[in-house]
């Protein structure tokens, strides 16, 4: 891994989930003297669910696994890292499948049970040989740790990143833990989000689902680091049900809603890691939008606030300058009206009514965009509607790391 | 002005249009020893069409120029450099109004035919005193050159801009003659897209507005530097009749075409200027885009590709990463199917069917990278949909000018 993101976490500790064992191996797909086949043997009855790309080229494990999600269940995850197999046509798809029979083949399961991702080199076929002597060398390796997990399944990751939460449902105490790889998309690799949320809870897998998009709405839907798409982004939600409680499987449970809460604190967690890991990021942002007419248009102006590359500068440069903000706001496509919009930056208000606040203290700001963490409050005086979202600064090591490069 | 822009290109012998006049004069806006305050002085009855910003967080004058163009007359410009006027509530608009209540008064015209542009500096309405007295010079300075006009209307752009086209009406040869300003939008100003098109063709106004508006659709619309849209971005076209030819009403008068030739023409000269000066640029870029399901959908994919910062950084790099343009081809939110994408760098084919070419000449497209007019050529393989857009590629410089930077 190349020099730490001055926005790292250290690796929190994570507990075991019942029915879920962690294996790594080196199948050699790229790198070297270190594992980069993740294999995660899932009890039988495990429930899964999973959001994908809406990037229309995405890669063929992606294309599967849209399919395989129907079923709801899982026995097998299975991530390369390396090779992202994407645009490596039937080639690309038989291999994917040639990996699906092998794991069905050693757990006596469904090939459709067996979920596959691939991140890391485009343009080249997934090679069967290296995937299949890596299997068989990880079907008999020792049990792993979330953080050497977390450390295979990565590619131009800074750090390793993994979450965890946790909610009492039927009297039992559930557990989530989770780990994710992403930081923006880097050459030639598209460096795809891959995330990975385990649980012990008992659950149905289309209320799973249903929670898994509703988390997805405030956490993975509101982070960017440059507003590119990877071909091959997925998180995918494993549930074993070890946990004993009654299956949830409507907000009518008992538990749901605690259950909900905890998928959606861990998805935010896991979102906001991805983003302090953005290739180049000196500072990481918050931005909140208040007084949008709803929620989405809320949403929306906020990402267009927080994939301005003016705007991304100008933190970088740590400029307050709200104009740039402004210019951001009345780009979304959203309603606004100039002559409401109020800014601040860090607890000041900067400008407000479309006008600069007469003789702010200048002082505040100016510490406040020393920092890296920054936060953008923007209100649009129109509504109830109000969002936040997270991303980075735009800076030169952006630059260096995606254009001073050949591949 | 900074370091030209190594994609600048001369300023062009610009031919006077009858019943315009141009003049310029130091109104000290911002700058010192340099004009900032352009004044076109236009006969009567000049027709004029407008395009505006889609910003809706937008300029007074812009408001108010939205308003003036439904009576499709003219009679004057001014255009204000150094301060855009923008995020100054009523103190702006007054200020717009004084101007135009002054000309009027020198004129002996309608205040709402006098049309006047902004652009510098957002957040200090115009100063009313310095905007009186640059008049008050301006009206009695000596007419000056098209290329005074381009560089008294210019900001932060590295060359002065323009353009010319002609034809045939009616057997009489109508002329038109353009400058612009625009490169990207520069920190802490928003550096607009300002554009201005005189013509001696007589031509009904609804007519006018209706070629600008297509016009407008394969040039202004097709071009991007970075994604953001200035709050000013304006182009007003001025027809003063003096050609002499019948006036054009519709696309079945003589001559019709060949006018709407000829602004297309000048429109896309004008828009390629611009992103010449890209903050940054280094390279131009050509994208074009075919077999999309229609034309719009064409379009939205190009500017797709051509707004990429993982695109633009591999131009930057001048690294042939086809793989990043099938990832912003499937992130445009356009009909498009990964197995039938075929793209080309240059003349040499990459890609097709969504797979590398095996074994295609890398030399020629490391030869045709290390040049600085980029062509990148999308097959979509769906239908016959296609659009050219163009844009430039991302670069430190792009960051220097608008972080490295303090307000």
């Amino acid at each position: 891994m190349s020099s730490i993101s001055p926005l790292a976490r250290p690796f929190p500790e994570l507990p075991d989930i019942g029915g879920v064992q962690l294996r790594v191996a080196e199948a050699g797909y790229k790198y070297s003297g270190r594992a980069d086949l993740t294999y995660v043997e899932l009890d039988e009855d495990t429930a899964v669910a999973g959001l994908f790309t809406n990037n229309v080229c995405c890669s063929p494990e992606v294309e599967l696994g849209r399919e395989q999600i129907k079923a709801g269940k899982a026995r097998a995850l299975i991530v390369n890292a390396g090779n992202a197999n994407a645009f490596t046509g039937h080639r690309g798809r038989e291999a994917v499948e040639a990996i699906m029979a092998q794991v069905a083949g050693h757990l006596g399961c469904e090939p459709g049970e067996v979920f596959v991702s691939s991140t890391g080199v485009i343009g080249e076929a997934l090679p069967q040989d290296k995937a299949k002597a890596g299997l068989e060398a990880v079907f008999h390796a020792e049990r792993c740790s979330w953080e050497e997990a977390a450390r295979s399944i990565s590619t131009t990751d800074t750090f390793p990143k993994g979450a965890t939460a946790s909610a009492i449902v039927d009297g039992k105490t559930v557990h989530l833990s989770a780990i994710i790889k992403g930081s923006g998309m880097v050459a030639p690799d598209m460096a795809t989000m891959l995330g990975y949320i385990f649980t012990d809870a008992a659950i149905a897998p289309e209320f799973l689902q249903q929670l898994l998009a509703a988390a997805n709405e405030k956490s993975f839907g509101c982070i960017t680091v440059d507003g590119d798409t990877s071909t091959s982004d997925t998180v995918l939600t494993f549930a074993t049900g070890r946990a004993g409680n009654a299956s949830l499987s409507s907000f009518n449970d008992p538990g749901a809603d605690a259950f909900a809460a905890a998928l959606d604190d861990i998805c935010l967690q896991l979102a906001q890691l991805v983003v302090r890991d953005g290739e180049g990021a000196q500072k990481f942002v918050e931005i909140r939008v208040t007084g949008a007419t709803d929620d989405d248009s809320a949403r929306n102006i906020g990402l267009s606030v927080a994939n301005s590359p003016l705007v991304k500068t100008a933190i970088a440069g740590e400029d307050a300058n709200w104009g740039r903000v402004v210019m951001a706001v009345g780009k979304a496509g959203e309603p606004a009206d100039r002559d409401r919009l109020a800014i601040s930056f860090g607890n000041t208000r900067v400008a407000e009514k479309g006008l600069a606040v007469e003789g702010y203290d200048e002082a505040p700001v100016a510490e406040h965009l020393k920092g890296n963490e920054i936060r953008i409050a923007i209100d649009i005086g129109l509504g109830d509607g109000r969002a936040k979202v997270w991303g980075c600064d735009l800076t030169h090591g952006y630059i260096e790391i995606n254009a001073d490069y050949r591949s």
